[in-house]
């Protein structure tokens, strides 16, 4: 409110901004429905809300994340020196401000500490569907000091799997691998090249089999080297068969030992705790070389065209400050790409455009009070309403209650012995009274569901 | 967690940057309960939230706001060409987006349209206490195309009284002001540069009647005259009193009038429906020109040299596209202003760091499925708790709870029949199952309260 000097549409033209998106509120329902689900799940597992400033200095940002530093954008007072250039940024993630706070305030965190932060972040990426320019994300991550337990590995699906049970979509998979299977398979047939080999079966899903093959052997593979890539990458079982169908290919290497051992562990924990969500998947590998350990993505069924909606992994070192190392594990959600999908397809949509429940009727204006004195008692008892704008004819108020998706319209004094409410859908209309009447749960709030 | 590598310290001095708080996860508990609060209780009362982009072309955002150009922070691409200069910028308050917002989909809204909006902000601004360069804005408005009913100027304070009323705060009070009012009596006093002397009148606060006096004889008024303004300004009263007062100096203007018409609607509503939280002052100017009817500020009793928290106002053209105008009226509450004081001074405190109320402990690692269970168990049943990081002693793994203010721990099959579960407070150890146990619903959620 401190400039509502008029918007005119001479200034500059109305018009979206490519690749950052708004919702038109029943749309922003959907998206808060979405937020409360994952924060109250989050919190349910004990993980801790933090938020970072949106900026950081641009060389914190630069050089993070592979090729992405054309995609940074740069934050400087307009009215700013022009020496002054552009020494903030805004983030493209939240695990490069999550690092840096870690190690800014590692002396009044407890570790290993469980955060979980929600917020926006910025890429000057080419928008395309489900990829935008500004995004919100949903990250948790244990982090600890010198060594992170293991276990926080077969943790992070269990906490994926409870977000995406209580989502109105359809079924999801987890998929989970740990980079070092590939990385000992690939030595224990004799490929030194991992980053390289890792870069192009990552490829598998783009360009097919066939075409892997040929790039590996390329890369300098023999053909029954890359046939042992392609099969490995083919495996992918719900239960713990991956090891022997692993073993079945005659390849042994200690760091292929520990990874068996170690995604055992995250299946096995899997199985017994959210049984059915959760697959190994030898192919995962996120194509990036920082990852030490597990691999997750994420992926709707049916909608596996759309890729991967919530991925992350384990590294050993998210920070490091010369004395301490922080080994860190987390799964980001990306709940702009998900919403934008889901919402711009039209597969879940909300019951009403307003949180209200309820609209108070109004007889006429010299009875605004007792409008508002029966809409102070249902939000009292936390009914959501408002009180007619203006006391035209009924059917002019249910119309208003129409166009908004409001259920109920409550018409003080309309019965004999007192008031009476509406159900505006069915025609329905009963006696009431606001220190007692409450809607059904159903109408309570708006209705978020997939859509018929 | 697209970019784990790691964040060194050399990278960038790991340090806070000036007037970009962050608070650590006690502190952002607090923040959470206020922001649940006010998104709780605007959406009682029928708002429905919408987000902006953080970005708006610069030129929209150049020359609104009085003379905030030189605080806007421009946005661009860091690898973009030099040529494409900032053509954009991050908004500096919530109103200029929602204005575009309306004009951009005015033919998708319902009007009147009830919007709430919690976002950051940023502003180039020097940073003090209670003044940051990004920070936390809730506003409410309502908006309406052509005329908006004066009614909504009423129900303003009602909203922000029930906000303020479940804060854990002391006692608060709304000033409401009619710009009508000052303008008309300045005007019926022979002031017809109603500007100057509002901009003069409004400085009563920093440098006192005495000055506010001489400044208004400079500016061309008589010392009659500028007794007057000082009179007028001096009015305040919790109930339709100021009427009588204004009449008792004899001026009479018929855009007084209606200012005192207007003002008396919004007092005797708020008397009815919010006794005691909401006051005339006839001081309050708000310091701007574009106000057009009621204008509002809220201190904190005890507190009035923090100043307004929440400030809004009447304009008869929040946008305007040529065809159609967009009256609106709204508030905005300073939320990192509140919390950055509060927080600041210790005012508010949360009982815990954690939104978790149970540790499941751990007897050892091979029965860490069975404390998973036990944990998953709870959750279901709404109680927020995270498994113990490791088998360690007992005393250990209550320490790791005492430190985070973990209210219970809970140790799967300690006694006889089954599960027990310590208040680590009082020592207190009972047995317990999982399936049936709540905590006391105070300790649910973590407390939020004013510190001893």
């Amino acid at each position: 409110m401190s400039n509502p000097q008029p918007a005119t549409a001479s200034a500059t033209k109305v018009t979206p901004i490519s690749g950052f998106p708004e919702y038109l509120p029943a749309e922003r329902i959907v998206e808060q429905r979405f937020l409360d689900v994952i924060r109250e799940t989050f919190e349910l597992h004990g993980f801790s809300s933090i938020e970072t400033r949106a900026i950081e200095p641009v060389d914190r940002l630069l050089g993070k994340g592979g090729d992405t530093d054309k995609e940074i954008y740069g934050v400087s007072r307009l009215a700013g020196d022009e020496a002054e250039g552009a020494k903030w940024g805004l983030h493209f993630d939240l695990t490069v401000p999550f690092a840096r706070y870690v190690l800014e305030n590692a002396g009044k965190l407890s570790f290993p500490f469980r955060r979980y932060q929600i917020q926006k972040a910025w890429r000057g990426e080419r928008p395309q569907e489900g990829r935008y320019r500004e995004f919100t994300q949903a990250d948790i991550d244990v982090v600890d000091v010198g060594q992170l337990s293991p276990h926080f590995e077969a943790e992070m699906p269990l906490v994926i799997a409870d977000v995406f049970s209580r989502f109105p979509v359809g079924d999801f998979v987890i998929q989970v691998n740990n980079r070092k299977i590939p990385n000992g398979f690939y030595q224990g047939i004799g490929l030194t090249d991992v980053p390289t080999t890792l870069r192009i079966v990552d490829k598998l899903d783009k360009i097919g089999p066939t075409k892997v093959a040929e790039l590996l052997v390329e890369s300098g593979a023999t053909p029954q080297q890359a046939d042992l890539c392609l099969a490995l990458a083919a495996i992918r079982t719900e239960d713990l068969g991956f090891v022997d169908r692993v073993r079945e290919l005659g390849v042994t290497h200690p760091l292929l030992d520990e990874g068996l051992e170690s995604l055992s562990t995250v299946i096995r924990t899997a199985m017994a705790h959210a049984p059915g969500k959760v697959v190994a998947d030898l192919r995962i590998a996120r194509g990036l070389d920082y990852y030490t350990g597990t691999v997750y993505e994420t992926q709707f069924i049916g909608h596996e065209e759309w890729g991967s909606f919530c991925s992350g992994g384990r590294y050993d070192a998210l920070a490091s400050d010369g004395r301490n190392t922080y080994p860190g594990v987390g799964i980001s959600i990306g709940v702009s790409r998900i919403l934008g999908l889901l919402v711009g397809q039209g597969l879940v949509t909300a019951s009403r455009s307003t949180p209200a429940a309820v609209l108070v009727a109004l007889t006429d204006d010299e009875s605004r009070d007792r409008s508002v004195a029966v809409a102070a008692a249902l939000r009292a008892r936390g009914v959501s309403c408002e009180v007619a704008p203006a006391a035209a004819r009924f059917g002019k108020q249910i119309r208003y209650a129409e166009r908004r998706g409001i259920p109920y319209v409550w018409f003080p004094g309309a019965g004999e012995s007192g008031d009476e409410v509406k159900d505006i859908r069915t025609g329905e209309q009963v006696p009431a009274g606001a220190d007692a009447w409450l809607p059904p749960g159903e109408d309570l709030v708006p209705r978020v569901a997939r859509a018929d």
